[in-house]
């Protein structure tokens, strides 16, 4: 846990959160700054950065990730979605903690 | 393979593509209608329409689909990137056929 991470502290319940789902690796919760009706992050649950950090060892942590998405729409009724990593302050990461987007309920 | 799939048609070099790679699984290649001046898309050679069509058993192929964006990015010194999957309709999917959007080269 990086004790300046804002989803660290959502992790370890410091912080609030609306969430949706959580396990042992991964907490969903719904986007405080909603770009859609249905905009929630999926987070892993162990502090890195971006996906610059992850590797071959990771691979079915991150095809966890995006199984997830496929889980958590289902189960919202959520029939169309984009899924959405973002990487880097130029790509629009504002949180320096790996997550996912899930954003529908509207076209995109 | 789909014989009405344009990306199953490029995967079996019957229609061109800008290729950037291409292994047992995966073939990547530059978008025909880039929204950024780096814009590549990663397809999964197996013919499978969306995410909803993945399950457990394809994690770890879902998870290298997201650390070949991590690669190509690195390859092509793009450094800051967005990943995007879309799903159905509403939320802008175009090709019928999985696909991962590598979209870089700008401040999103």
């Amino acid at each position: 846990m990086e004790q300046n991470c804002i989803f660290c502290r959502i992790i370890s319940k410091e912080l609030p959160a609306n969430i949706l789902f959580e396990d042992e690796n991964f907490l969903a919760f719904h986007d405080v700054n909603p770009v859609s009706p249905f905009h929630v992050l999926v987070v892993p649950k162990s502090h890195r950065t971006d996906l610059k950090q992850y590797c071959k060892d990771d691979k079915e942590l991150l095809g966890d990730l995006l199984l997830m998405a496929k889980t958590i729409a289902d189960e919202n009724n959520i029939n169309s979605y984009r899924t959405v990593i973002n990487t880097g302050i130029e790509a629009g990461q504002t949180v320096f903690h790996l997550h996912l987007h899930i954003i529908g309920g509207r076209t995109l």
